[in-house]
């Protein structure tokens, strides 16, 4: 199985922030943002593992930033990491002011996604290989993600996340 | 400004899983149960606040378990611990069987809200008390998790975050 | 087939009005509460037969208070009275104000199901027994209101729908 | 003000039937009819009055005949009688087959809507004019069903519904 | 094959332009209206075939004229001409002011469907007979804009269509 | 007012067909992909005149390939050219197999928009500068299709579309 880079698997998603989607103060919902990043994300693990994927989790997602009403609302997804068959995808997204044409980030987001067959088994996914700096130093964060995700989730114990345990010792 | 419950915060949203809402594999979508949720989470935040509330932020959510096309999927929100104006809202979301009418457990997931007034500033909330066993125990755990938050936004140090160190270093 | 109480079937829908769902005074389309109805009524009767279930009726809604864009409205349906393989389901409906918390009845409504299998035949379900005062009072008047039915459907003479004659003889 | 023919109010409104509005045996939901019908006949409402109208009361629906997958769905709205400010609207809605080209009826519904101002006030609606046979008909039903809705809500005591106690004592 | 008349494919479609489907100046998308476009000549193109159909084509469409927030939209599609196994259907739309009552023309537009059997492979369909004016017109202006079509699809030589080739030369 | 390129004014939209958007033959509806292509050639028609823009019209499309349940399709928009306050929008659209990875052209599209202020009037917009070859091409053809457009509304006589004419005396 041959591995892929992390641009094969590029995912950009352009849309409008239209009034149904807006809560009462004229900002998209959160919700809303959550499910659109959620079809971006998936396409970008699809397009990596070429299988059917499912969503498995979602990282910590802060809105530091709100999307007025009227935005064009630009999502970027790359696969991040690539592991036996769950992966993680990495976002960035960008709202554009109409006047001026500025682009600022609005946020980022990370989503993991296992790759299964017809019946829902997990199977196995290509190897990502990641080459600009930042794709390198995503796919290097990937693992003490991963690990947090494990302590969390009870399926590690913390004393053995050796990656994690680091960045507190620090 | 006078304390409030959980419980008075307590949102109980139940539906149905559609065809149009389902993947490839004829499971519920992991962006649609989020924006779900995130419906659920804010009524249950603007019943503890009686104010607009916006979405801040979206905790470490796992779908441990998928949600088959035709169950019953309910969500129950309860603000698990108020701050000067953010509010943590916990969730518990459950499938439920047509056949057998058996509960089960999809998974957990933790928003947190702030809210605002017209113009999009935060405002002062009451605080929350908690009364079950239950309650308590994700009442205290809400600090952990603020802190976590703040670590990973750059906004506090490792070293500072005493209750999550404790929790490294057992 | 072992009996079931109301409270079994209990469901509670709570949603937001957003601004796509509402006319040009803003208050929610009486077709979009139909809707919502139609959702949590199929629930509970799907919790109490265990079957895929199919809207026979609807009984006459009044709508006697409008839902204002950004409500919370809840929807409570139970069972009321379980037929051969019919069920009528009666709902509350209540609306919060955001500010006041306070929550005043929008309405009642009466939905009919039917419990059929895959093949859309008809089949038996439980009977239902009501506990509560309110429960014992809806179960009696779902007689007259099924014989009210029959008769508006011309399938039985307004001289032999006893319940119902009395009411008007009274 | 000058009164108006049922035929004036006249709404046409036909649609396919989409997988995503039907239930597990793939007939289209029924709150999914009625929501359609509520937005057909508020346009013939709209149509006599010429006003802003909202939704008042539907009146007992009955779903005698499944709409499956694929079908055309038409909805044809008329005016049936006009009081001070509130119309009743009469449906037929018919299922087209897609090979033989037959039409067969689906059901009959009778909803009512108020004619109000910008502020949510009544206001006074022209009179309607009934022309065919069939009009006239459901013209002067109209009457009992308004006595009907009435007593119900518990505005007339059943002795004074001459029109509907006749229906019962013939 | 029995042929058929353009009067027995005529299908009218009238709704509501609700906020959710407008644009920043609070006028009816482009897009949505093309969609709606498409669902009703759809219907009128399975009306003639009594047969699966898949869009072709879309002549050429001006938006002449906003379609206001509010306003009542009547769309009215008639197949206008049938060839092997596809049709082109004509459509005028109408926009209908609430307070006067008054219709003013839309816009027109033209699709071309394609009847197939379940496989998409086209199917033989009945011929259309135009019986008004109006239908004349358009069945013969159908040949003229099918020529245009393959020359511009490069199908055709230009010099070879002697219909489009007159309307230049004239 | 400083020109543009065309490359400023790139858009790309990618997303999934779901089950809720295809015919009975399980290929997305033409109409939900005239609608998605509004939107994103709508957006490239804002990044470029930074101005509200509204669908003025819509060119020949042709639907020769139909696009799968499951696919992913991607829609590229760029400005061609850009007029007085009119720009004419160009459209590939490509479908992409989930299991080769292999990306196909389903069809191009050709809309245009007119950049209005907020009272719908008119403004005067950046002009486009082509770059490519095929910048270039379309950026020339533009001008023949603006004139057929003109034609075919009875604003120009069809003897003064000299670069028309040229094409059908070739």
């Amino acid at each position: 199985m041959q591995s892929r880079t992390a641009f094969q698997s590029k995912t950009v998603v352009t849309d409008l922030v239209l009034p149904s989607e807006t809560n009462p103060i004229n900002n998209l919902f959160g919700g809303e943002l959550l499910a659109r990043m959620d079809r971006a994300a998936s396409i970008a693990a699809r397009r990596h593992s070429r299988r059917i994927v499912v969503t498995a989790s979602v990282n910590h997602v802060a809105f530091n930033r709100s999307v007025p009403l009227g935005s064009v609302v630009t999502i970027e997804a790359k696969v991040s990491r690539a592991f036996t068959s769950s992966m993680e995808v990495y976002m960035d997204v960008w709202i554009e002011d109409r006047e001026s044409g500025e682009c600022i980030k609005a946020n980022e987001a990370i989503y993991t996604f296992v790759a299964v067959d017809e019946t829902g088994r997990p199977v196995k996914i290509p190897e990502l290989v990641p080459e600009t700096e930042l794709e390198k130093e995503r796919f290097d964060a990937a693992l003490r993600r991963k690990q947090l995700s494990l302590v969390l989730a009870g399926k590690m114990q913390p004393s053995d996340a050796t990656e994690l345990k680091a960045l507190f010792e620090s």
